[in-house]
């Protein structure tokens, strides 16, 4: 760990109640957000569009992802394939401004209301939301026909 | 594990596309399903309200809980606590009705837009949705106000 700059607030240590600490009614109905991180040290995140209430992607948090957005109001998450923190639209401009932020009786997941901004896609496919196939009956795939609201070969080059 | 039975379309193998099988197009444009299970077998599930869109609940299905859900049309999960498939309201009556599944980009997990039956309550506290609870800026909790739609301790008494 980097010793955090004290003139930058979000590069504070994460620090969260540990949910060992609550007994089970505090953990469910409690006011104390004490993160239930796994093995990993994630808890799962899914983001939602403001407005529509679409479900945009899922991915997962790490204790300073957790700290990062809510002390930023930017979604950040943690990358499991780089293995590092994941500014959500660094690369493409797809950043997302987070309006609400819940998490769910047991504290081992996040619901990240957000304001997709950019050309509003969430995908690194270029699509608003990564649920674009529906799984049929037979277990194949059909898109759902969500448009391209960039080229990931234009904005992920080089 | 028991043998299937043959009269019992719901009791057939979970038997799905192995994501090895595809390359990188297959598994994130084409029309396989693949899910990719992680490590103990196991793919994340959002499951959303149909007409509001509200974000019900998150869980987790291994191939079995997959295959039941889109033969039988109703919600199953695999519960990580008892180690065992899980129909989702087999004991509260809340089941959920599958209108529609979806995978995402890289398919380690599904979507599922459900009509939660009974008194509508997804959460094994009484609420609809388990995400009851809005996380302050200062990391406290603060109740959404959702009302109870059943008293937990009159559905799974004894």
């Amino acid at each position: 760990m980097s010793t955090p700059d004290s003139t930058d607030p979000t590069a504070l240590p994460a620090t969260f109640a540990d949910p060992k600490t609550l007994d089970h009614a505090g953990l469910e109905e409690g006011t104390i957000f004490a993160p239930r991180f796994d093995a990993n040290g994630l808890v799962t995140a899914i983001t939602q569009e403001v407005g529509t209430n679409r479900v945009l992607m899922l991915a997962h948090m790490n204790a300073e992802a957790l700290a990062l957005t809510l002390s930023t109001g930017v979604a950040h998450y943690f990358s499991r394939s780089r293995g590092k923190i994941w500014k959500k639209g660094e690369s493409s401009g797809e950043l997302q401004r987070v309006v609400e932020m819940r998490t769910d009786c047991d504290q081992d997941a996040v619901l990240l209301l957000v304001e997709q901004t950019g050309r509003g896609a969430a995908c690194h496919t270029g699509r608003k939301s990564c649920f674009y196939r529906v799984v049929t009956d037979s277990a194949t795939l059909r898109d759902a026909g969500d448009p391209r609201l960039f080229d990931p070969a234009e904005v992920y080059r080089g």
